[in-house]
């Protein structure tokens, strides 16, 4: 078959390839990572990339405006190439696979709860520990072997169950405890009610990290921890580079299901030893003192990271393999640290809740509250507990990664660049806040949520959520399609405008509809309602902070005081942390996902109802929204 | 280099080697077993063989006859290959390796002792066992994952500690069960505290069998045992290939310090392979329903199993790698059974004193005994425990593997034509009791004993155990050399005649005082003496009985009242059994391990002197043979 090459800009890497490859195919293979919410069917419009030399073949989408077409625009995964061709993939596509963000914009996704706030504290005691030891010479009076001789004096310096260890440690150890002059440190690591001594080295070498992770299906966040000190060394984060085989969950099971898991195992299992790999290089810490890592992230992505099938995950009766993962060894999984060192994993609650809403569930603390207490993950799903220390309740929505910045034409993540705030004056100015220094490239969550808000309240859309033609010179009509111009094209990293588009603001409305709804209807089945919440956390990666009141005014929470909200910040991670810096909150996280109770919403009867009436902004019952309803009426 | 080809005969084997080469390594490159104390420095002059055509150089040796010279005698070792040569292995220098006994001379190595004869008993719990599970579908309702849902099941239909199971078995769990129509068996194996789940399989597949292995030093004894009924299935015996890098642990372990540790372990694992092999295909056993092993040997063989380094345990302080190996992956040292299987150890109890013994003191329930019990195993080593179950004391005699058939020319282990059996009338005739059909082809320990007592008893050697010239035509001299002639070589198996030479007596007498030295040390390091003891146990795999009368006669065992001896066989091969049927066994057999002091027998200063008064037949000191005395009067 004839071989064209592409190059690919504005990177440059070049890739050579079958004629009639599509350009999807050519950037996976040349490791260029192009955004797709539908994995390639052709229906999300998300991979659009702008073909500037050479020959190429597209089947008809009406995801392209004729303008778009005319200044070469193409949707990749329909587009084959018939010749050498030159392809740009410009910023909004750019799903920019695991590169990996820049330090400060890492510093972003920190956890930002203290640990012991909310009275969450736990004993330290990581899952793997070293201890140095100096281990009385054998003697005459004294020949214990060897094993036995190094077990005691673990067994005197520590407390903790039965000790196992396996041949190969077993076998190096005459010759190193000898060459150590009989000083050595031992790693002890927890697992499944036994430790495991998984390695000796020689002198004195406590020095011991792990990684907590949260494995977000958009995003992958990890945090390099001190496990002697418990101190959070540095923070990283990277986007999920399964985004190229779909950005929706469901998407990524179809593609296992049709022989993919491997690859999507892969393409996490990059990603976190990319994340590892930055943060070990950019704080001297040398590979081998990284000892364990413990994940939490939702069910499917939990079962990528293990490379179990997620099939059934996708069909009722939606069971997943295993919700309470072993600890496996790092390397069996292709993740790189201490070859030796362990992977945990925060157990999840179900097939669509997962070790992320346990590890918030741990992080705030809900299992252990006396008050009703409302937790509102807010990622590429929308899940929600309900409870206390008595009982918890969880559901999942279908939200959709909106406010994470995808499926939103001007979305980006909360990192460098981003438009994190938006406030539309009276005069009509937009004025913004980014993150970081340099051009904006896009709006992030928290940027979304201000937008839709003061959208509304400056009466430029109505409340179903529809941009009024003529209401000011930034709303525009393309093609057919109104759209709000946030940035123009010469104040914006891409050059192009930075706009949202009528079915952006429809995506978004759907999501927090979702949400709200899903919360809603949560509280109804046990008989209660918004205002006998007593604490509402906000949790979600989208962003540095949350405006409560524009999040109320949007309808995206309920209208309650606000000093009963609190955003509490990336809480996976910090769940993550604390199950890596002490077995006890890791057994707790075990209880406590066990003690929670699924609630289906799909089985709801009145859901479509409710999610319906809550597309509204703030929702079709005014009366839901008191605080909210006069200052939308003094806009509209 | 010029090359060489040489035949060995009978069997015809062929290789090619280069000019220059000795005859023992080619022997070994062939795949051909032989004979080797020494482990090739030219010392044992166990190595003889016969030069049939070719032509050699030969260092000077004092280990050769000038007749035997004449006759094609060599010493493998000390021979190199000038030419193409054939080579006849002579029965005396055949080591066999590794070829499997008859099966009918295995069941020889059966343990005489029945389980719970002495009131050791326990309960049938085996090491690995198998449950078949009913597994109730997913629903709904009842959305358990995969994992959850099967544990459920094993926790309704088991007890036991907490269960683990790798990521192995996990990944295939979700197709397994469902292909399965949820109908599976599922394997546990205790380990370190906790149960592994190790395998699942579809249907109800409960089959389980497990191997217990004695691993002497000449000699591997091997039990195929039905894990679900605790029946013996078979047994099946060969000796240890290790032999050919040296017959004695001491060359072994210098074989291993000279780089040689993986050869010897390879040695080992072959002979447990080629057991398993002969074991399963004869009952019609499949590989992958072995499950479990468990050896008991000496802590030398113990480390060679497991690939340990035993450099250690030659050099004072003498310390093992460990004494208390954890259960391993059998797969993972080379041992081929389910690829999920685990081998596991008898805890030793020491250097010198290994698994083999503290099975013993498991089989014969010492360490419960309201009675002052010794036993006395004699191997390779001859390992002596003294106790009750308040205390135990236990030491290791160098007394060679001289009633094992080793370093004794007319020796041969106790198999298919070994003389185990023998009686000199009062006509001078020599009555002999042959293992098995055909002709003789040497003596075992169980002869040896009867046949040194014999000659004292009918005068035909002295109390120093000098052959007397002229006593009877059947002593013949040699070379200047003295001995007794017990099968002329038309009635021999090999065509030679089979003879006692004075210098296989010396070895025997060696051999006997170090074990009654050994044993009366024992004893009054604690005060005590031979009549203190209420039970004495003699264990080894050198005959199928012992006459206890002459065992005393010739001074191997004390002048003590005969009910109080018993001969109770291969108790190694019991206690691994044992262990593999119970895990409380197993467990016994670790506390009471710990329970045993270990007495050096080299460190105490009369060992010499009681070592040479015990040379003698019965001893020097007449008084505490009485009952022997008069006897061998009478005879002198």
């Amino acid at each position: 078959m004839d071989k064209v090459r592409v190059r690919f800009l504005p990177a440059g890497e070049v890739v050579e390839g079958d004629v009639g490859a599509t350009i999807l195919d050519l950037a996976r293979e040349a490791g260029v990572s192009i955004s797709s919410v539908c994995g390639g069917d052709g229906i999300c419009g998300g991979c659009r990339v702008i073909i500037q030399k050479g020959e190429v073949e597209a089947s008809p989408t009406s995801l392209l405006t004729r303008d778009e077409i005319r200044r070469g625009y193409a949707l990749a995964c329909q587009t084959r190439v018939r010749g050498d061709a030159e392809v740009l993939i410009p910023l909004e596509a750019r799903s920019e696979g695991a590169q990996i963000l820049l330090d400060d914009d890492a510093q972003r996704f920190r956890a930002l709860l203290p640990v012991d706030e909310e009275g969450v504290s736990f004993r330290h005691h990581p899952l793997v520990s070293k201890v140095a030891l100096k281990v009385p010479p054998p003697s005459l009076e004294d020949n214990l072997g060897d094993q036995e001789r190094l077990l005691r004096e673990v067994r005197r310096q520590t407390d903790g169950p039965q000790i196992q260890l396996g041949l190969k440690v077993l076998q190096g150890l005459p010759e190193l405890l000898r060459r150590a002059d009989w000083e050595v440190t031992a790693t002890l690591a927890l697992r499944g009610g036994v430790r495991e001594l998984v390695q000796v080295e020689p002198g004195d070498r406590r020095r011991n990290f792990g990684v907590a992770v949260d494995v977000g299906t958009s995003t992958v966040v990890a945090h390099l921890v001190d496990l002697a000190s418990s101190r959070t060394v540095d923070a990283e984060a990277c986007y999920n580079a399964q985004a190229s085989f779909g950005e929706e969950v469901t998407r990524r099971i179809i593609h296992a299901e049709r022989g993919g898991l491997q690859e999507l195992h892969d393409a996490i299992a990059g990603d976190l030893n990319r994340l590892v790999s930055a943060l070990i290089s950019r704080n001297a810490v040398e590979l081998k003192d990284v000892t364990a890592v413990v994940c939490a992230g939702n069910t499917a992505m939990q079962h990528f990271v293990l490379g179990l099938d997620p099939a059934r995950l996708r069909k009722g009766p939606y069971v997943p393999v295993t919700t309470t993962p072993p600890p496996v060894r790092a390397a069996e999984v292709g993740v790189k640290i201490n070859p030796r060192g362990l992977l945990y994993t925060v157990p999840s609650i179900g097939g669509w809740v997962g070790g992320d809403i346990t590890a918030g569930i741990l992080a705030t603390g809900l299992h252990r509250s006396e008050q009703l207490t409302m937790l509102v993950d807010i990622g590429t799903n929308g899940e929600i507990v309900l409870g206390n220390r008595e009982w918890m309740l969880a559901c999942s929505t279908s939200a959709g990664p909106a406010f994470e910045g995808s499926s939103v034409r001007c979305g980006v993540r909360a990192g460098q660049g981003a438009i994190e705030r938006v406030e539309i004056t009276s005069q009509g100015h937009v004025r913004l806040e980014v993150i970081g220094e340099g051009k904006p490239k896009g709006v992030c969550g928290s940027g979304l949520i201000d937008l839709l808000a003061e959208l509304a309240e400056a009466g430029l859309i109505d409340r179903s959520g529809q941009l009024k033609p003529g209401s000011s010179p930034r709303v525009r009509d393309r093609d057919g399609l109104l759209e709000f111009v946030i940035v123009v094209g010469d104040r914006a990293a891409g050059g192009e405008d930075i706009v949202i588009t009528q079915a952006d603001i429809e995506n978004l409305l759907r999501a927090k509809a979702a949400v709200y709804a899903g919360a809603d209807i949560l509280l109804s089945s046990v008989g209660l309602e918004f205002a006998d919440v007593d604490r509402l956390l906000v949790a979600g990666g989208f962003g540095n902070y949350l405006d409560r009141e524009k999040a109320v005014l949007l309808g995206l929470l309920p209208d309650i005081a606000l000093e009963r909200i609190r955003f509490v910040g990336n809480t996976a991670i910090m769940g993550a942390k604390l199950s890596l810096l002490s077995a006890e909150a890791l057994e707790e996280a075990h209880r406590a996902s066990r003690g929670v109770t699924y609630f289906d919403l799909i089985s709801y009867p009145d859901y479509y109802d409710d999610f319906m009436s809550a597309k509204f902004i703030p929702h079709t019952e005014e009366g839901r929204f008191p605080s909210v309803a006069s200052r939308l009426k003094e806009a509209v």
